[in-house]
């Protein structure tokens, strides 16, 4: 598959535009950042192992019914997707309080959220991704009340859905961010990855990080616990046929 | 009326018991404050000033049917109110661009939210009255779904009456925060003040401050501009009444 253009550049992926103008090309780049992009550094293999973590979670949550920007796998790295226009919101969902939460507000370290919470932060680099209420969410236009409830009620789904299956594998997911475009049409999708990246993953028995708070905490060999992650998620077929790059 | 013993002491108002054990006496202090606390001044006869605004505005809002803490001004300085146990949620309402929220969010300065903004943010001096979303309220057990509900009514219906009032005074209401409390029945009642204090008047005609933000920013006498609002708000009689210690 031919890549076109570079379209936009973030902290850890960059978009092209593929043959099909409906369609973008995201690839997953090594570089991994924290701290409202203050800490840096470059993980080989990372953007591979995302990538292939990230199309295992899409590909469960569209057989469930979740409509995402999802299309498939090229080659370890890089995904075909549809192209949408992003939201510029960061949807936070949370089943343990740990992390931001338990700085900014008392809720005890581990406390279980039933129901979970949800917090919308605003994209926006100049303005450092400040947490958002609905009514400021309304007023900057960045979305209307009905796309509000739908992404409420979507965000939700994902974290049924995406905690089953991750428990199954051994994982506990804590949390997560994820993000929604509108596609050309204008409908609502799942759009960015899912991965350690954007999540927190804890061993489900022993409850240890395998997740970005390794590298948040400068604790441990990063790339050794993404790898177990991609290795727990991603079938073994799988990663026979896009991962050998990562485990060699 | 005689004052009982000190219930609890806040940033600029007293709390005493009364003699009915249902009700407590507020007394209105000189003491101002700005910045999280960080900036703070004295200024003679200010407690008796908000004193008497908040007195007329409250007096207001129960003619229009909103119900409050608030039974009778005793004499300038001092409120005789029913006893709220406080629900810890400072609730702003926004009608205009200005403040925090300019900087803390890509709005016009000086912008028309049309509706208005209501954000609430959580009253704990030990995390800095971060804002909160509801899923975050809910889970803290500030509030439940219908309290909150019940306290957005209530807080446009406020902006409302206020608004109007306030308008045919030659004052433009910016915005406001309040407070609300449950009475010994465990009804909602609003409570703690409305004055220059806590919100933000603008000259309807000049668009010149006539609150707290000259304290804020160090402009002008502070307490000459209080006292004009006072005169424009209270009634020539009640200032006889009251306003005597302020006036002289």
């Amino acid at each position: 598959m031919k890549i076109g253009n570079l379209l936009y550049t973030g902290k850890a992926k960059d978009v092209y535009s593929s043959e099909n103008n409906d369609n973008v090309i995201i690839k997953f780049r090594d570089d991994i950042t924290a701290g409202d992009g203050e800490k840096k550094d470059n993980l080989q293999s990372k953007g591979e192992c995302n990538s292939l973590i990230s199309s295992k979670l899409f590909e469960v949550l569209e057989e469930k019914g979740i409509k995402t920007q999802y299309i498939k796998l090229i080659e370890s790295g890089l995904i075909l997707s549809e192209k949408l226009e992003m939201i510029p919101l960061e949807i936070i969902v949370r089943n343990i309080a740990t992390g931001s939460i338990i700085k900014k507000f008392p809720f005890n370290k581990n406390q279980e959220f039933n129901p979970p919470i949800i917090q919308f932060d605003f994209k926006n680099d100049e303005y450092h991704d400040p947490m958002l209420n609905d009514d400021i969410i309304l007023a900057l236009k960045i979305a209307n009340k009905e796309e509000l409830k739908e992404i409420r009620k979507i965000s939700l789904q994902i974290n049924d859905i995406l905690s089953k299956f991750l428990k199954k594998k051994g994982i506990l997911l804590v949390d997560f961010k994820i993000e929604f475009g509108k596609n050309l049409n204008g409908d609502i999708r799942l759009g960015d990855e899912i991965s350690p990246d954007t999540c927190r993953f804890w061993d489900i028995k022993t409850l240890k990080t395998l997740d970005k708070d390794l590298f948040r905490k400068g604790e441990g060999d990063v790339m050794d616990v993404y790898k177990k992650v991609c290795k727990l998620i991603v079938s073994e077929e799988d990663l026979k046929k896009n991962g050998e790059l990562i485990w060699h």
